[in-house]
């Protein structure tokens, strides 16, 4: 495939943070040519559009998009055991299949060309984000429970099985996934570093979420969460922490020296009221990776990254009385070019040579007008909405808001049918 | 103009705060009916939505949209001085109109059908306003200095000519907007309020935004600003305090017994670093009126009343540690229900007999999906993009996300032409 898009304002997220006017070319899997005019003919054509690297986020659980807006306005712990939880329980292979098309289908319209996800039945995501065409960091979930899929005794050898078939995909990458150190043992952690360790592949972990999380693990192994991490072997420089919305100073620089990231998700912490907050300044003073996520929908209750964009500056700003602590610049960074650095993808930047996962957003409409700063629009004006096309490895998988690879309203209307099976079951068992 | 709304959820917002299945029908400005299924002919006819009272917007500077994104990232202090008081002496009437109608387009494209402004200019934003067809309360700004429109002896009695010229109209109620107790005297404020007691108007002012604010007024006048507003008459049953988020447990008891109005701007504050927090649940236990607003698009930078809704519930769950603190359904009130009331308009929700001012999102789209819960939908996972019709009054100023009275590109292209113009007498003035 061949795209070129022309007479644009393009928000390159190159070394020097450069906004250009001009044209890209795409060919294949690459971004071929950036310069102020290109000739070629090319298979589509876009015009007179705000260009941005493709958005990442960092922490989802796709299929969650089936419980958005089931169980607002709760305690985390009331949201978790009335809620979530029995309902996670009558999830099979196909809600999750229609759960994750609606993910993907939200994410890709709204400017996700990458996300990193962690759930059970992970092999279905993976095959329903690699048919959709997602950049998809697929964790395999390891926990010390029973999942719906399988029994606990089979999560470390099925999850071995499904590195050995992802390893090697350009577009899926397999992770390994140990839930968090409050719901996995010491010994599970470390065979899942063992694994990690062994493939080469990413780490996905929960870290230090809520106050309670640090007691009980504090309490339970005399360590905090990121301690027991270190422990255990999960503290390493291909481990994604999501949250740490309770971490302290010296633990901030631990992060830093070990090389992980973290994951800060600014809106489902607010919304679960996790309290604390993730310490962005402080994490940036020390060298750490820091990127953004939306977590799963159940708790955003959208997957929207602009919204996470313009969250995560603005809590900052509030929390510390300065409204420069985080910048548009740094926000857009997280964003973007910190997470492709991370995940050690050839992304997150518009450059030649790099691949194609970038965004169009038009420029014709009412809250990107007038234009003095795209940075500061592509963070604190833009939605989600105003992107009309997403490219992804080259391809367009949304193209001036039409989807040439799936039907949008029969995903829409399959993820209908499967939260009605989810809450009929749901209702069921409750009267039984 | 008619106008039948069929097969759709309705969002009722009525005492019940029912949601129902049904129709609507709307005849000249009016609700006319509604209920299960209705077989009237009308000039328009829409099908499958999800409909909501129109959003009120009770705190806005409308042309300030020239403003957006111009000096992000900056202290109150600096952006004020720096960047949007040079800025706004270069303001003529023709940039006013420019900036007001980008503005009234992006908030009709968003589903707000009611505005409560204060602004230089007014007589020109009330105009605008009536032309486009939004409902707005225009508040006339009165201030210790000169504007970029007149003399500073001019305002008040400029100010009583504004009102006797638009009272009685059915669209635009003027308002006295005595800009806030820092920047205008005593005398001025008791000018201001006996103005707006001799014709009954609305009294809309700035209080308590930041902490420096309050201690200055302290100094200056042995009151904090509430307290000082009291003293010179300004704090009635009519009055709209904008912002508030410096305020004591009992200032949230004096505004309570004096029936005053906090229309609160969560995404304003958190952007602007300007501290402390509205006090929501106080207001509410004391029974206080506490409606929403975006504030200018400066400091917001959108005018997207959803996503204040999503921003004002989560920012005071993440206070207080508290997920069920400010609920879905208290935040919708805020944006429908209490401000119709405050503002003394029949509107706010969707009964017979109503003044038709609504908003039909639609269904098929992504973040909408699956259904469980409609006022959880509207307040977490919806966005202004989601509207495709909005009804002021009864008239269709966006239908099916056309605009069948004005010229969408023009008004953009208009308002990039003023800023251009704004910003290079700004860079001339820098350089003499």
């Amino acid at each position: 495939m061949s795209i070129l898009i022309k007479d644009s304002l393009i928000i390159s997220q190159d070394k020097g943070r450069k906004v250009k006017k001009g044209d890209i070319y795409i060919e294949d899997d690459v971004i071929a040519e950036v310069s102020g005019r290109i000739s070629t003919e090319a298979e589509y054509v876009l015009t007179g559009k705000m260009v941005m690297p493709g958005l990442i986020n960092t922490h989802t659980h796709l299929p969650m998009t089936l419980m958005r807006g089931y169980g607002d306005d709760l305690t985390l712990e009331e949201w978790l055991t009335t809620r979530i939880w029995p309902i996670e329980k009558k999830l099979n292979e196909d809600m999750i299949e229609a759960g994750t098309r609606l993910a993907l289908l939200e994410m890709i319209a709204t400017g996700t060309t990458t996300c990193n996800d962690m759930y059970f039945f992970e092999d279905t995501i993976a095959r329903t984000c690699k048919k959709m065409g997602m950049r998809c960091f697929a964790g395999f979930s390891i926990i010390d429970f029973d999942t719906p899929e399988m029994k606990k005794e089979m999560l470390l050898p099925e999850c071995e099985k499904f590195i050995r078939k992802w390893r090697g995909d350009e577009l899926i990458k397999p992770v390994v996934a140990p839930h968090s150190t409050y719901s996995c043992s010491p010994e599970t952690l470390q065979k899942a570093s063992e694994l990690a360790e062994k493939y080469g592949t990413m780490l996905h972990t929960h870290c230090s979420e809520t106050r309670k999380e640090v007691y009980d693990v504090v309490e339970r192994y005399g360590a905090r969460p990121l301690e027991q991490l270190e422990r255990n072997g999960m503290l390493t420089e291909k481990t994604m922490l999501a949250h740490c919305g309770w971490i302290t100073k010296e633990e901030v620089r631990q992060i830093a020296r070990a090389g992980a990231c973290v994951s800060h998700n600014p809106v489902s912490n607010m919304k679960l009221a996790t309290g604390g907050f993730t310490p962005l300044p402080e994490l940036f003073d020390a060298g750490a990776c820091v990127t953004l996520g939306t977590d799963g929908a159940a708790s955003n209750n959208k997957l929207d990254m602009f919204e996470t964009m313009k969250f995560a500056a603005l809590i900052h700003k509030h929390h510390r009385w300065d409204a420069q602590i985080v910048t548009a610049q740094q926000t857009l960074d997280m964003a973007t070019v910190n997470a492709a650095s991370f995940l050690d993808i050839n992304a997150g930047s518009i450059e030649e040579g790099k691949k194609a996962d970038l965004i169009c957003l038009d420029m014709d409409m009412p809250n990107l007008a007038p234009m003095h700063n795209p940075i500061s629009h592509a963070v604190y004006a833009a939605s989600g909405f105003n992107v009309s096309s997403t490219i992804i490895d080259g391809r367009a998988v949304m193209l001036e808001r039409e989807f040439p690879y799936f039907d949008k309203q029969k995903i829409i209307e399959e993820a209908e049918k499967a939260k009605e099976k989810l809450v009929s079951n749901d209702a069921k068992q409750s009267t039984n």
